[in-house]
């Protein structure tokens, strides 16, 4: 049960990525827990969702007094060759439709590297681009914007050829040069916090309307596991605020997204978790 | 002893990082087994050399037939307060005096990140660019080049708030607006290779003659630890005959150094691991 003086904070402007409580319950108590303990948001991953009826989840996200800000994630774009690249296209084009039937604004998008055997960061760049193109009228006519995640560097052998907000920009920008929408980014501050350019970028997707999503943890010193060892807002070394604060600049005014994958919070009960994500989010 | 079908490799252009074997014998000792293996260079780090004379170890160095190719590595710049500072600035400054003694055509600067218990990176950058740039005139004098290396954003909490090259270079340029030299970077692929602008940026580092070293090794996929868990060139996913070729094409001419933190190499016998160098060296 969370602690009454938590409540007081603005925890409506807080969302609660699913991954967060270790995906250990089903996606109905999940969405009952967090807004038992007062955010207003909830980020489901495809995972917690399998085999059940999205449109009635989504009812139940709205029933409980939640909003959607998200929905993840994406299946990696880059393939050995083209059959499996067109099967990562089609499985992305389900999970747009998954999201639209949820009723989330945007699906997130981690968009994979370099196929297994290669070294050709520039073809599996290539191939995410052309896998963002083939989306992009499907998911405008969707209602659900495609919001591209550049991941940390340490992801860029396996799980995300872009890296820096920068270059997720540049993407946005050319595969929608006339700013009609419908792509956007994802910004985790986990993923972008140590770049010399973040201000100078966090701008300019402010000023091009790209932020889909804002997501927040933190970067402990030091870190053991290079996936599972994320801290809780606060915890590390992230200016979070800070962050934070040049997000809220632009105009941006969705959720700042709680997403923390630790083997260390998630052996934690899940009260505890969002406990401690609310006593983060006041932290900032 | 080194195979005979290794010695048919250009090793004159590959240098060995000492740690690359893991500081485990005396340095005269490691000096006689890299030349005995065929390299041209080697670099030395600060510890290899504790308490001995910096000028006999350095004609050593010649008698054996080989070159420096730098010196490794610079007193992290940034400190809790100004007395701090201060005295790691007075530690770099000894150090560039060792390099003089050594003949290293460089000392190369791993430059620190955040103090304990602070999270303003641009503070700590300020202490870096401050720390260069007060020591620029004295290595200038000394003729020791000022080697900074971006390392790997991974690394932006403890060891180094400069974390790409385009970074560096943007430091080097304000530190040395004139481009007299004394300045550059040393590029390690391992810190690099993820950049979506490092062509870009390593045709710049060229132009402005600041390639002062360039490090080899290779991402592993899973790495395991984010220190220690380096491959041997050739072992990963990195496109480092790529990147190699890259470099060259700005007209270094300079050595390939290996430089490997490894655990799993630093338990094989150091022959072994010269062999591995030679072998990875012949794979770029």
């Amino acid at each position: 049960m969370p602690d009454t003086s938590i409540r007081s904070l603005p925890l409506s402007r807080c969302s609660i990525n699913t991954a967060t409580l270790g995906h250990r319950s089903p996606i109905g108590e999940v969405i009952e827990r967090v807004a038992r303990h007062g955010f207003g948001g909830i980020s489901p991953w495809r995972r917690d969702l399998e085999g059940q009826d999205h449109r009635l989840v989504g009812r139940h996200i709205r029933y409980a007094g939640l909003s959607l800000s998200g929905y993840c994630r994406g299946t990696y774009f880059p393939g050995a060759n083209r059959a499996a690249f067109e099967a990562n296209v089609a499985d992305n084009r389900r999970a747009i439709d998954e999201a639209a039937a949820l009723g989330a604004p945007c699906f997130v998008f981690v968009v994979g590297s370099l196929p297994e055997g290669t070294k050709d960061l520039a073809d599996a760049r290539s191939q995410v681009s052309e896998g963002l193109s083939t989306l992009l009228p499907y998911a405008r006519e969707a209602g659900v914007g495609l919001a591209v995640e550049p991941l940390h560097p340490m992801y860029a052998g396996d799980r995300s050829c872009i890296t820096s907000l920068g270059e997720a920009l540049t993407l946005c920008e050319s595969l929608d040069p006339s700013r009609q929408g419908g792509i956007g980014v994802a910004i985790d501050v986990y993923h972008v916090w140590w770049d010399w350019r973040l201000s100078v970028d966090i701008a300019a997707a402010g000023r091009s309307g790209r932020i889909m999503a804002f997501h927040v943890c933190d970067w402990l010193v030091p870190t053991q596991d290079l996936l599972l060892d994320r801290g809780m807002t606060g915890e590390g070394v992230i200016d979070v605020g800070r962050i934070r604060r040049e997000i809220e600049g632009t105009g941006y005014d969705g959720f700042a997204e709680v997403e923390v994958f630790s083997r260390r919070w998630w052996s934690t009960s899940e009260d505890d978790v969002l406990a401690a994500c609310a006593k983060g989010f006041a932290s900032i």
